[in-house]
């Protein structure tokens, strides 16, 4: 007997039928023997739908007033929800954000959670209530609506799992879990049965889709372990997410992942003078132009070249900048170059293998696959490569780290049920 | 410089042009120097297509999750409203009923207002802000979200207005005020400019829809003076409702109504034993069957008979309720008449003038119309007539009691700019 929290997205609860779906997969929790909270989003394309109004009304909505109309989507399917629930038999109560208490920054349309109250949540748990939470959405300490942005709900739902101490919270989603490279690309990909939330956050910086990186990051700071599960087939246990020093035993590469939207600037001829690279993005940086990869190569004769990597949609604000930045002498070329795909591994187990770097190489190079630029972190190693070598690379890397197979991973420790 | 209560239903705020329609009356009113609130329905047919949602999930939904998801429809609104508000250059925030504190009993789908906060409402008025506040629902002192109920936005505008002590009260609609009788009957028939809440309760339930009597009754209760007016034709003052004893010269009548969906029923030959009618009526009341006239003729023989009238829907389950009162000697038939219309005068002058029940029987016997039963309180009276007759009975008195024309009334005291 613990605490679940569990999540389902729009596409779960779109319909009556789906949301139907839903009560069961909640029922069945409660069934275990647990005390349930569901965090559930608005209804298929509701938020397109409201936002549409807003535009009808006005091309630049307020934030504020916008956060009070979206609002209104999660608490439409927390009510359908509950009814559903209770229709089969079983206590459900819905809450909206206000009624929880999930207390936010007091800033619009991308508030991050400062706290949750429990007391309710407790009160209503206690009375025997499967509750149905509001995701999304929060409320400031003045009783102001705002809401949480990009993977919100996902972030309520852990939150929530947080405050309360939940023994797990469960992400479902319409994939089966968390694959270890995309399975368009490789087919036979398994998915993984566990993975820690650093593997985790590094796959979703470069492309994995599944969990926001905000959600993930929560669960890290609080430890909650996470699942990645399916809606359609609740039997799946999905992908356990857990802190790093909970494994015993895992792949040392957890994931492979492949990002094309970037694209190379190389700046040759800089000055060898202290302070130039810190010039250089710090005037990208007040134009709110993120760098991703960057190399600076050993000065020779006195001069300096550099390489970086910035999102395509911003290349051109990029160069912008760097023509403008007076005080850097650039006598060189700027040479862009936009046929790249950044190609990474990552896990958590190549901290303490230092041959994993030379078998990436080397597995590219078999397949004779050119190499432009690297970069390595402590669990995350990142290659450029031409844009259509980027699928075989991902192919002979999920090879060589074994990543095809699915080998059980072993968890150590005190754990829940998983 | 005052504070002026707005109130637009559900078809004022349809869709964008119409909220933009709407955001320009409040605008104007706002420029007329006062502090402005205005508070809205849900847009069209939104809380149909949500109550539809519902069946969906299940026939019988809870009424605290009706309530749930129904209150999100005034939510959407007032976020849409306020937008188009900001729009054209003005400040506007939006307040669901959780916000500004409109605390209601501890009751779904029909619940009282039982105090409105007004501290923040005063706040955001100081701010210079129009403020936009979901009409139709409150929340409980215990932060459970309630829904008014029928003329629940009326009652929420009315009420906030009482809160704040506000000058008036406007509840716009699609008509340009009250008509002392149906215009479909009269078509000459003239607007009336100025009525008492009490006249206005009476022709409420007999059978004019412009306000439900639940706001007039609220309006009454705290002095609040009332205008209905047209949302279309903002010069139009509308018709103004006040207390009876701030009017100095009024019509002795102010309207005529008519409600053809009642039946009677007669029972002749009952004894003449004390306690007969309240055995009867209650035994009607226990089977929550509503009687409206009540006749008795004078007992003679030692027996009497009685005359009601009971909503037509009720006529079948009223007749089995007299036959299984077997404590009752009911010897006589049990007599039914479905062909009868009632058609009222209503007026506060009538207390003062004796003959005005007399000229009213007289115009209906000028036009041969045979009168059935006849009821008075102090501000109505009411005959039966054939249903055919009605509309010619209309007719007759509102030319009797010169409605056709338009003439002015006269306020007394210290009343709004009105």
């Amino acid at each position: 007997m613990g605490i679940i929290v569990q999540k389902f997205g729009g596409t779960s609860v779109a319909d009556a039928q789906k949301i139907h779906n839903v009560a069961n997969a909640v029922i069945r929790e409660k069934e275990n023997g647990n005390d349930v909270i569901v965090v559930v989003s608005a209804m298929g394309h509701t938020t397109d739908h409201l936002i549409k109004l807003a535009k009808e009304v006005t091309p630049n909505p307020d934030s504020r007033e916008l956060d009070m109309l979206l609002s209104t989507g999660e608490q439409v399917s927390i009510a359908l929800l509950a009814m559903a629930i209770q229709s089969k038999g079983y206590k459900a109560v819905s809450m909206n954000g206000q009624q929880v208490g999930i207390i936010t920054e007091n800033i619009h349309s991308k508030a991050r959670i400062v706290d949750i109250k429990t007391e309710k949540l407790k009160k209503f748990l206690n009375m025997g209530n499967i509750i149905v939470v509001a995701g999304f959405q929060g409320v400031t300490s003045e009783g102001e609506i705002t809401t949480l942005g990009r993977g919100g709900s996902d972030t309520s739902a852990v939150a929530i799992a947080a405050a309360l101490n939940a023994d797990r919270c469960d992400i479902y989603t319409d994939v089966e879990g968390v694959y270890a490279t995309d399975p368009r690309i490789v087919p036979n990909i398994q998915k993984t049965d566990i993975i820690s939330y650093e593997e985790m956050l590094e796959l979703a910086r470069v492309g994995a889709n599944v969990l926001h990186p905000r959600s993930v990051e929560t669960a890290k700071q609080f430890n909650v372990p996470l699942r990645v599960r399916s809606s359609f087939k609740l039997d799946n246990m999905g992908t356990l997410i857990i802190g790093v020093d909970n494994m015993e035993i895992y792949k040392p590469v957890a994931g492979v992942a492949a990002d094309s939207s970037q694209v190379r600037i190389l700046l040759s001829n800089l000055p060898d003078i202290p302070g130039t690279a810190a010039k250089l993005f710090g005037a990208l940086a007040k134009n709110n132009i993120s760098v991703d990869m960057i190399i600076q190569s050993l000065a020779r004769n006195g001069e300096n070249s550099i390489a970086f990597t910035v999102a395509e949609e911003d290349l051109k604000a990029a160069v912008e900048t760097i023509k403008n930045q007076n005080d850097i002498n650039l006598t060189g070329e700027i040479l862009t170059d936009e046929d790249i795909a950044k190609v990474s591994i990552v896990g958590a187990g190549m901290v303490d293998r230092p041959g994993i770097a030379a078998d990436m190489f080397r597995a590219l190079s078999e397949k004779n696959i050119n190499i432009k630029m690297i970069s390595t972190s402590e669990i995350k190693i990142s290659c450029l490569v031409e844009k259509n070598n980027a699928k075989e690379a991902i192919k002979a890397l999920c090879k060589e780290f074994g990543l095809e197979s699915n080998e059980a991973a072993v968890v150590k420790g005190d754990l829940p049920d998983v």
